[in-house]
């Protein structure tokens, strides 16, 4: 194999050398020699570096190199000096462990970070203004970031041609295949786009979790005028390979890691998202009954949370057989939903579950494994398949507004929590397209302070041409096929809390008489009040107002 | 054939006779028995009844039958009286043509009308809340009836075995084929669903236009689980038939019709509409020049308007050689961009061209068919389709805000002017999603009364997730890879109106420094101001405001 120019710079520390699984794992036997430590790495990236990293919702991300560049930046105090601080532009699939990426934020080491986060610091950084931060589709970052369209403003790297958009992809894999290929962990997310895009390659190779060689279906990504189908009608299609194809001339590294994805517990379910639950589970059932929904359903797409995990849970034990998932994340219900057998087949982009739920996951591996499949997110969340498939998706928005649009991302319209996510490549495409919230949240002086039905919401994530169904603890509102003034009152009684019910009730009826006094009337709206709930909780701390008008 | 039950009760006049060209065209010697006048059927609707028809863009829609009806329900008073009073429920792919639409809207015939619809009474009654309207994506409406979301409600039909989502449909032909299907006009649109959904189907055959036989390309609509990938990865790629298959035995009547489609002459191009080609054409020339689209780009959706009509008009004597056009409806430009050789091959669901262009079409039929394809909307239309092929969507929104939201359906919030069309389908799933519009519209005391740039727009169709490019006359931002904070300045810079620039500017400014303050800056706004131009504009007629806080 031909060593890359760049490759010759990087340091081989003698210290260590690679355990006997990370011999068997690699099996290119020219990456032996690209053997290395994280530390002799680390003070090679550069500020300004563009760097894509393997993960998805907190698992299958690299360990080692992120954490030694961190290290490497504390250490030697580097961010106290404007001529020696150092700052990343930083593209990952999905969230990865607070562990590196809490800590590069908290570091001020990322100045640029898409398209989606989880950690108080990056939050942080972000709404502090020294991130900045674009949530995107997640079935479309992948394609974005190699369309070139986060690196138009990239300088261009000497050594490169052709201009790649990263300059580094640091990736986890469980093994490397004899053509040098990468088998995953965990997730898929957008490795294979970012490895695509990057000069650069850096391999950590996790011998501490099993092989999970087979369990994914890795597919080529071609640019248009070039794209081709996705040949799947079946969650349990496969229409790819089983490691990622790279380039091997373009791997300067492979390090070994020995570091557990940073999980924690899932969201325990409560009171709420059990009677959520409950109300969905009754829902699709009708469904069943007048035959607009097949007896196991449509395959189903469940996102992260307490609800998710009571909707799984009632699944597992419930009345439906023979059911298909397909995601973008399975959580440790799901375990139990394939235990049952209710569950048949389950395909997602990352398995995020609990310590517990990995430690069974991998001791049972064998058992499980013809019944999962991970592809990449841009399979995934392919609008292309979600509609296809008829998907039933069901995710946790901030909030919903009387007509239907919901806000998946920004409290008060500005603070930015972790990002869009898919939420919107599953509710745009899918058969039943559901929202799930509790009907209220508390704040700090108010246990019902936050309606999370509100008259319009203060960020749109997901507008009314795309929800079908809206649920709380108080009940479930069927907007299929409904105008929005037929909307309003459903939402409002059936989803919003007694203590807002009322006040909802008012805002539509006097924005009704006022709009269609003026021939106005086809979503009507009083919109100097139509922010007045937020107004109110900015200054006295709840949305109870005393009144629409003074 | 066995005559339904119901075709028994339908009077056949004798007055009048098909004519010879009605002879040819009709090539299933059945449905000649089911000749009938359109006044024979008036009566047969009844209050209440669901009717779907065929037409798109205000071209292949049935005239004779729909017109019969208004005729009787006016000759005959019966909206004077409650008990006599005919009000139905419209699903109509898109808009068809006024003198039917409009006047059933006059008359207060139509109870619901669903998903999009062009007309003064049509949209008078929706917003005086006399029509319930909802707008959907157009890829998403066909699949919505078939799947029965918009016949929840809809009380069952005595003789209807299965329960159909639709009482009637009436379409319009060019030609029937041996076997009784329906050869359309020159629009597919819902057709194929429309017909799928009925129980009893109305065909008016339109001798006075050619049989445009060849024209269509139409696939069968299956319902998951059992949907089938699209096939086609070009343009002229075909996956269909030349006709809709029907059950001839749905078929109660079949009418002779010499109606044209009464479509008026393409807004005229004004030096706004011009400026905002000459700045998209150039952002193309770029695009090509750094190598992020090929270089006879890619295949291109066009909206409806004078924009639309300049960059079209540009295209046709512009540097791109062998254009492809991947749109939803072909307007009078794209008969020159064909003349002058730069298109290739173009795809839509619907021809709409001025009386002139149709004469023009019609007249040199032959020059054109083998370039030309029409699709139903479901296909046109299908995000699969549009990120495969990688579209470059271009359309008009009312306004766009600083962060790249735009609203494409109610002004001021509340009042609907068309629906939201294919504008979504498009926009969120091509390669590169522009929204252009002049930077003001006048009000009737201010010229530039009103900006097409605000802070928040008062109703959110397209999201920041999905809009790449605003060009305005002033002109153009490109978003691709920019944070909100990025963004915000960009739009208003490059595309705001020197009068609103300062007044956008502050209120970015305002926003950006209340929210950093309490650590919510992600996507600055000032809550209690974003709608504050529209209270003032309903207020004063300007949206030109004195201050942001009194």
């Amino acid at each position: 194999m031909r060593a890359t120019p760049f490759l010759r710079n990087i340091p081989r520390s003698a210290t260590s050398s690679p355990s006997a699984t990370f011999r068997e794992r690699v099996r290119r036997p020219g990456y032996l020699s690209k053997f290395a430590q994280p530390t002799d790495l680390a003070p090679l990236f550069k500020n300004g570096d563009y760097i894509g990293w393997s993960g998805f919702t907190g698992v299958g991300y690299p360990k080692m190199c992120p954490t030694a560049i961190a290290d490497h930046v504390e250490s030697n105090n580097l961010q106290a000096n404007p001529e020696t601080k150092k700052k990343f532009n930083l593209f990952v699939g999905a969230s990865v462990g607070p562990e590196v990426e809490d800590r590069w934020a908290a570091l001020d080491m990322i100045a640029r970070r898409y398209p989606h986060q989880v950690g108080k610091e990056v939050s942080k950084g972000i709404n502090a203004g020294r991130i900045e931060f674009a949530d995107k589709h997640l079935s479309m970052f992948p394609q974005d970031l190699t369309y070139g369209f986060y690196s138009r403003n990239k300088p261009k790297a000497e050594h490169s041609k052709p201009h790649k958009p990263l300059d580094w992809a640091i990736v986890e894999a469980t093994a490397v295949t004899e053509e040098g290929w990468i088998v995953p962990g965990a997730s898929v997310g957008a490795t294979p786009e970012i490895l695509q895009s990057a000069d650069k390659i850096i391999i950590e190779v996790n011998t501490a979790i099993p092989s999970l060689e087979g369990l994914h279906d890795i597919n080529q990504s071609f640019l248009p005028p070039h794209r081709q189908p996705y040949l799947i009608t079946h969650p349990s299609d496969r229409i790819g390979t089983t490691a990622i194809p790279i380039d091997p001339d373009r791997v300067v590294a492979v390090l070994e890691s020995r570091a557990p994805d940073n999980t924690g517990p899932n969201a325990p379910e409560t009171p709420e998202s059990r009677a959520i639950a409950s109300h969905l589970i009754q829902f699709l059932l009708d469904e069943v009954a007048v035959g607009r929904l097949p007896s196991n359903l449509l395959p189903l797409q469940s996102g992260i949370g307490n609800v998710a995990n009571s909707i799984i849970g009632g699944l597992a034990e419930g009345p439906f057989e023979k059911v298909q998932v397909w995601t973008e994340v399975l959580q440790d219900t799901f375990i139990r939903f394939l235990d049952t057998g209710k569950l048949e087949f389950a395909t997602a982009t990352s398995i995020k579950f609990s310590p517990e739920g990995f430690d069974h996951f991998y001791n049972h591996w064998a058992e499980y494994k013809d019944r999962l499949l991970l592809r990449s997110q841009q399979v995934a969340n392919a609008p292309e398949l979600i509609r296809r498939l008829g998907i039933i998706a069901m995710n946790t928005p901030l909030e919903v507004d009387i007509y239907g649009h919901a806000n998946s991302t920004c409290a008060l319209g500005s603070r930015m929590l972790n990002g869009l996510g898919g939420s919107a490549d599953f509710l745009r495409n899918a058969k039943l397209s559901i929202m799930h919230t509790p009907s209220t949240r508390p704040t700090k002086t108010d246990p019902h302070g936050i309606t999370c039905i509100v008259p319009f919401a203060s960020h749109i994530d997901q507008t009314e041409h795309d929800l079908d169904i809206v649920v709380t603890e108080q009940g479930l509102a069927d907007l299929r096929g409904l105008s929005p003034r037929e909307r309003a009152p459903v939402i409002i009684e059936k989803c919003a809390h007694p203590e807002y019910k009322g006040l909802l009730m008012e805002y539509y009826d006097r924005s009704l008489h006022e709009c269609l006094k003026r021939g106005a009337g086809h979503e009507p709206h009083m919109l100097r009040n139509a922010f007045k709930l937020y107004t109110n909780m900015l200054e006295h701390g709840t949305m109870k107002i005393k009144a629409w008008d003074p």
